[in-house]
């Protein structure tokens, strides 16, 4: 048996995506198979063009379709707060709730000696530049990952900004149990982090 | 915060295949904007060019390049047994074994009442065709899976295959435990279908 060639030139394009297998990459594409030409006609002009119509914001290193993307370029959002996170995904996750008025700054990454990811490997340098040159910045949030490079990340921005001016307020996003949780069955360092971030009442 | 088009229109595509939810959508989307170009050039143009280089056998039904498909054209096939499976995918997944060498017949779908797919909507009538013309034939093999909706299919067409050609041998395959499985945790259908099913050892 012969896989004609076009299932399985598709069928590798999947199966390089992360999270799908074999079993999967062929099930998408035997699928696709009873979509119409219309629709893959544009699944493939969107996929042809995602890159070449997305740009880094120069300031914040957001992906957007303008530069400075429309996060930075609004007049309205209090430009004396800055939210830093690690990817693109993150802002969209922030921007969901509509609550956060201030900018971003995305450093692609973290600190991650393991994966062989130090500070120059991210953009921390960018945001040291934009530090030292902006004007009434008052807030860092740091909003990396409650994981151990997630933190490592945000202890070293801290003492960096520290460094550059002490005037900046730094600040790490809320660490404890998330809406819903059971405080049975919430892991010890959770807990002790829930404790440590208890705000009076 | 607008998303750009570009990601959007991509995400949607995403959100269209099986299995796929909003959240994967989003991820293997930002995956692919770290992707460089060729890949997803490659990647579109498979897709563009999945169902214009393909073309379902007009034997077996089967998806492949050629009419007829390099298993129906292939001289060193059995061509008096024919299995017959549900869907595209069933053939390869027979065909990974290589110890078939029989030719096969694609349904593609099975009886399922409540969907409103009854005989006529799969190709049960070219089967019977290819019964009726074929020469020679001597065994079908009933593959449709041994959920109730493949074992109505198969019931269906062993009354059909009976009706046109009493001479010809129908076999349903094997159901019973599958290699690794733990008779504790079987249930009772496959139990007592395992039971049903024994040889002589």
């Amino acid at each position: 048996m012969i896989i004609p060639k076009a299932i399985q030139n598709l069928i590798e394009s999947f199966e390089k995506l992360p999270g799908v297998g074999p079993k999967t990459a062929q099930r998408l594409t035997f699928y696709l198979l009873h979509v119409p030409q219309g629709e893959l006609d544009k699944f493939a002009l969107s996929l042809e063009n995602l890159k070449k119509e997305t740009i880094l914001c120069s300031q914040c290193y957001m992906i957007g379709s303008t530069n400075p993307c429309s996060v930075c370029a609004d007049a309205e959002r209090d430009g004396s707060t800055i939210c830093v996170v690690e990817q693109p995904l993150d802002v969209l996750a922030l921007e969901k709730g509509n609550r956060y008025k201030g900018l971003y700054h995305v450093l692609h990454g973290k600190i991650d000696p393991l994966n062989n990811i130090g500070p120059d490997e991210i953009f921390i340098e960018q945001l040291m530049l934009r530090l030292k040159n902006g004007k009434n910045i008052q807030e860092i949030i740091l909003a990396t990952n409650p994981t151990m490079e997630g933190e490592a990340t945000a202890m070293y921005l801290s003492k960096q900004i520290k460094n550059l001016n002490p005037e900046i307020r730094i600040t790490r996003i809320g660490r404890g149990l998330p809406v819903g949780a059971d405080l049975e069955y919430a892991d010890d360092i959770t807990l002790q982090r829930a404790m440590e971030g208890r705000s009076s009442y």
